[in-house]
């Protein structure tokens, strides 16, 4: 064809990568991504935008901030955020079989933080599909790990609640902290969340006293209460393998636990929001511990310090698998907005799947872009690899609109 | 979620189409794409295109030029663009059996241009699988509607010869010109390219010279000479439907037909460039018209007064179903960006697939996206509706990006 083209000389190129990084613009761009489930890392996804940016602008200065929303992961994602050290320890999964579970461990000025996720030892994914049964899965391991952490040093422990296979209220937790939950014989009651329909006694004085006045950050992202009809056992159960009949029991076990506080301690735990998280994990800490529950991610960011870190930033690019309306109802790449927003810093999503593109926009995204570079099936797009390319690829293109209205001469 | 998050009250939202449009920037905006070849004409592209503009930028001036590539469908993009009107007549179709064609034809100051597109006549399309034959499909009918716009007063032709049926270097056309093909003995030759093995001798004593003085533009995008290896029977008979044998025979009926116009009328057209185009109709043309072989797109965009509409313009939107290297052999999406870059205006190419960004770029291209919102089989993403959505919300995007750096504070 360059027959027919040679009198066509394109008088302008274009920006290229030259061009563009030599307009020393975007010299801060801030890589704040949640994990795409299924195919790449936060980790990975901030590297494979990375390589998008570097594409358009070598000389860019990007600062990765690879998060999580406070679901399974999101421990790891602190740990290293946080420089942490890895520890593990034998306990008990939620069948009280021994496992061995990790956490971490962050030495402060003056103290030590133990960041654990309850998932590592009471987690769903530690069971078979048919192993999946909320009336006798037990927390035990997940005390097991604030006690590992306490005889550490631990005083402060940042806990993530998510993922757990449980529904019983913080039982088992309680008990390898030294708890005693007895039925009206005096009896010790078995593990699982069946069992609280027998509860008549809570025995605390097992518990040290220095672990009760430590301070517990609980990362918890629903506000549902203890019990009823937008309770543990009515909203999450079924998703840990309980048969409808099973919730009924479920549901009254979580009754009768918040029933027993009332009387023992005069705590009225049946309207706390929260308090139904991980299958009542919520209620337990509330009400023996110094806890406060708090939202995914805003905690995070936090403790990232991630508004420190955006400061500055010409643009932030986060980005998550599905990007749509519930990303508005307290997912990463909202928060991520909310911090930008306060420092007036232009936020760009990118997602494998996107919808909603207009509440998003009006929401105060710069704009929201979808990866895929062609109509192909979900289990092909997923793959890593291609993930990977599409998100390097689509970052490179937004990157050269973005700057392009400094090239034009 | 809210109860979480409503200490969080953004301080500084970002672009909304309002704010947008206030800055009074991009004003005009060109839309210049092809079709997405089977789900949406270009014209119905280029409407995608501005819904989505108009949702960034209400007050935009979009003006917009849907084009096509030389293909088939292209003579429609022009009549319709110039204004012309169509018209019908009987033609005998590649197996000489009747059917009704269409073509247009455009009043100038003080003359008729026909635009012809010879597939309506002669085109593959009109065939079943089996019937595709170039040893005996003919190009009459593109005569037939050649002499149907010279009977009624056009002296200026423009005819796209893709996706011819035929390998009969015009002997079928020119036959219903007038021209008579003969064998040794005298008589007539039979319709199809295997005849003009038997040709001797070619009468053109029939044909009208004012005909022959006729004014024709021949749309082209092949190179190709009329025989040999990279002639038209051995690079295009077998899509046509010739087996092994019948590429010979047909190679060898282009070269007695060269060899005959040598000997009767001392023009060699064994190295013209284009002869071999639509099964030698090139030859035919450039032989015994007063024709020139022009590129599809340079030719469509000049004809459509291309350079000087999109003077001024800010920006120009192309696109095509795929974009990538093939793209810059020639395609739409290149003419328009060749004729952008004269006058420095940035083009943005968008596609359902998307390969090879980086020589896009390099090439010129300011950005180059993919309007998939989420990963979809290719069946489900080329419906209409779907296409034309994320067209649509695609532009909105891009059109963000470009505005942004003009509404930071």
């Amino acid at each position: 064809m360059c027959q027919i083209y040679n009198d066509y000389i394109p008088l302008q190129k274009l920006p290229t990568a030259s061009t563009l990084s030599k307009t020393g613009l975007m010299k801060k761009i801030v890589i704040a991504p949640d994990s795409f489930k299924g195919s790449l890392t936060s980790l990975q996804v901030a590297q494979a935008i990375e390589e998008g940016i570097h594409m358009t602008l070598p000389s860019a200065h990007v600062i990765k901030i690879p998060v999580a929303d406070g679901g399974e992961g999101t421990m790891h994602t602190l740990i290293d955020a946080l420089h942490g050290i890895y520890t593990t320890c034998k306990v008990y999964n939620p069948l009280m079989r021994e496992i061995t579970a990790e956490y971490g461990i962050i030495k402060n000025s003056d103290s030590y933080t133990a960041i654990i996720d309850m998932a590592s030892a009471s987690g769903l994914t530690l069971l078979t599909e048919k192993e999946k049964n909320p009336l006798i899965t037990s927390t035990y391991g997940t005390g097991q790990l604030i006690a590992d952490a306490y005889a550490r040093g631990c005083r402060h422990f940042i806990i993530g609640i998510g993922g757990s296979a449980t529904n019983d209220a913080g039982k088992g937790m309680l008990e390898a902290l030294g708890c005693r939950f007895l039925d009206a014989n005096g009896h010790p009651l078995t593990q699982g969340g069946e069992s609280l329909n027998l509860l008549s006694h809570i025995d605390i004085s097992g518990v040290k006293a220095s672990l009760l006045r430590s301070d517990f950050t609980i990362i918890c992202d629903v506000n549902n209460p203890l019990y009823g009809e937008s309770g543990a056992a009515h909203i999450f159960a079924s998703q840990k393998g309980a048969s409808f009949a099973a919730i009924e029991i479920l549901d009254k076990g979580l009754r009768r636990f918040a029933f027993c506080i009332k009387k023992q301690f005069g705590i009225d735990i049946a309207h706390t929001p929260g308090a139904g998280a991980a299958g009542g994990m919520g209620a337990a800490f509330t009400t023996f511990f110094n806890a406060t529950l708090k939202s995914g991610i805003k905690t995070i960011l936090k403790i990232l310090d991630f508004e420190k870190r955006i400061t500055g930033a010409d643009l932030i690019i986060t980005g998550e698998g599905k990007i749509d309306k519930q990303t508005l109802m307290g997912k990463l790449s909202q928060g991520v907005l909310f911090a930008a927003q306060k420092k007036s810093i232009p936020v760009i999503a990118l997602g494998g799947t996107i919808e909603d593109r207009k509440l998003l926009t009006d929401a105060g995204f710069l704009g929201v872009f979808c990866i895929q570079s062609s109509a192909i099936p979900l289990s092909q797009a997923m793959q890593p690899e291609i993930t990977a390319e599409n998100l390097k690829q689509t970052t490179s293109q937004i990157i050269r609109l973005i700057s392009f209205n400094h090239l034009i001469p």
